[in-house]
């Protein structure tokens, strides 16, 4: 029934192996049909080359299976409640891409540092609080949900102005308008954690100029935007 | 006679370069069949793009050439320790894959610092003592089975929940059920060492929340597992 | 009517990707034909995969388009800049390539470390000045363009001796005779990038001899150059 | 006249793209025939895709070119000295390849620290000194090479047991017995290389226990060899 859907988010899955993104299964892309109500998700543990449209699995809001017959993903609660507080967002990608991972594990934010990260990231990339031992242990991917959504609220983050987060001791979720857009959004979320590291290992103490990350990011983006084919 | 065991180790040993593990001829994959008592391994020094199932040597717990006409991986003999000591594997695999190594030659556990490592690990990856130099003068290889016994027994550890081991100033082990579950950590373990290089620059200190650590490694593995088609 | 130099100049652009210097639409590739006075240029955010060479945009000095239906790269008024400054120039070519982009988010010139080096840039690679508040808000492009022109005249250097330059907290822009040999350029400055990052955190305070520098620079430029089949 | 020998040492160039130890033309391999007193090496600045046997250049130990219409590498002069010096070796290969490359620059040895290194160099792989002004403004090439003698024989090592050598300030050599094992040394000396830069950043003081070097050299290497299909 939702063959275009899942047509599209087996596509966008099949990205990640294709970016170097992923290992084995590692790595689960979603896009919200927000019309009909209903998530099309990657199965649970299933490799990427067998993968095909069939295998998609659609859930609706409260991760309910509405098609397919595997169990979709063990992130899909983390999906949901994404989707329900960040209502400009179409699509969500999870994955443990290494140099993200990288600063996820290592508790900080990823820094703004040039133009690369302020062409699609309006500033530094959170890296959220640990999860309480009583987070983990009950509902932890829905926790983890939550304590992006506290992240972004607390420091009073536009979602869609920085499509990414790193969750502490875990990994990057990355997020745009549907599924294929938040898949671009982790190939440069990588590529900016890459460039940052060692950026900070040459420079400690550099940030962007507020001005330069303003301008790259609003010629790329909002009503004045000059950059492509518009 | 054990032609189905020489191909799956034939095609495990071939997973090898596919996955960037291995230069030129290094690493060596073997797997026990323990109903039969015969163990089928790489031969010696032949390279991956010549190698056939018929050159698969198939031994004996003692190392005696039961099947085959080249000699087995000089490293034979660290394999049938490992499997007389751990009787929950079937398969070991050994490699120089580069980022397991740069922890093998400095002589440091590969640390636990992040929900990739817990996945697969539970805890730190640990690093053997050195050898002595009796040790490496006489029956090396069966040496180095020996002292990872040892660290694992000293520590501890059970074999399937930290399927991998470094040696110091050596290079990987790992293993698992069979030849292809082996190579399958072999992988992950370079790719976690990879992270835990550049996340200890970046915060020396860190290290991860015990009860993350558990939540992923038994989200994965035992029997509350939920990751997967069960 | 500019289809030769069109051709060139999608040809120069494919080299992009194929040479990793480049993520999604990412990096432009400009060639001055000097007699005709046009400049033949990368269409803003179109990929390469689809790109022709119908797609590639010609502009005049001015930037004003001659040919085609697209819109230029966002970046043209630096190119133009570069143009009008630097005669001797043919082709310009502006990446976000990994190594040279760490050392422009440094704000650090790029240090002649090496034969590799001194084979293509006869000195340091300069990092120009920040741009002030005002350059950035009005007319950023053409002022990327100054600053990099007012970096090699208040040091004294060549264009062609130092055919590239990184734009502090931006990224790299490379030239050449044309477009061909510009990103031939942009492909040295990468390599001699990464080998400069790890070159310095192994021993911080190391230089290239002068005397070296001079010969590999000369041996392969000027009159007495005895480098390849003249 | 040389076509065997010509079409190994064009294999054996062909192979330095292929293990990705090149950019552009850079590098070069040669292989000694002792018996009839000439070098086939590759000519100066072609590139590798458009390279056939034909154009491989054959030079006597004077190097004067006894067959090719081309002019053969400008490191020829080095290539001679060191086949002069060190009667054992059979094949000479001279690349920039990042990790050696970068050792060469710091003008550090490469020290030995483990037993992927010990597997083919019998001990620290050395740097030479600086050559002096003179040295670089007269036969820079054949100076090269004298350096690179020079520091074997005052530090009394075997060129077969350390088949590389880095020049402070530039890059790498290897050899071998005939051109393709010169080529497997280079491939093994920019994987150590790489391990050593790491190794060192995580454990600054380590060395390998020199009970380890030698067990590890000595079973691949000498009499009593016990590695592969003897």
């Amino acid at each position: 029934m939702y063959s275009q859907l899942k047509q599209r988010v087996l596509e966008a899955n099949l990205q990640l192996p294709k970016y170097g993104l992923v290992t084995f299964t590692w790595g689960n892309v979603s896009e919200f049909d927000r019309e009909n109500g209903v998530i099309a998700i990657k199965p649970s543990g299933v490799e990427y080359s067998d993968m095909t449209a069939e295998d998609i699995v659609v859930v609706d809001i409260d991760g309910n299976v509405v098609e397919g017959n595997l169990n979709p993903s063990s992130d899909t609660a983390t999906h949901l409640e994404l989707y329900k507080a960040f209502p400009e967002i179409g699509g969500i990608v999870h994955t443990h891409s290494r140099s993200a991972t990288i600063w996820a594990q290592a508790g900080i934010d990823i820094p703004a540092l040039g133009t690369t990260h302020a062409d699609y990231f309006y500033g530094d990339i959170p890296c959220t609080r640990k999860l309480s031992n009583r987070e983990i242990s009950e509902e932890y991917e829905k926790n983890t949900g939550l304590v992006i959504i506290e992240e972004f609220v607390q420091r009073s983050i536009e979602p869609m102005a920085v499509p990414s987060v790193i969750v502490a001791g875990h990994a990057p979720f990355s997020w745009g308008k549907d599924a294929n857009d938040a898949v671009h959004n982790a190939v440069v979320l990588e590529e900016v954690s890459a460039m940052a590291l060692a950026t900070r290992s040459l420079n400690s103490g550099i940030k962007i100029q507020p001005e330069l990350s303003d301008k790259h990011y609003l010629r790329k983006h909002g009503e004045n935007a000059y950059y492509g084919q518009h």
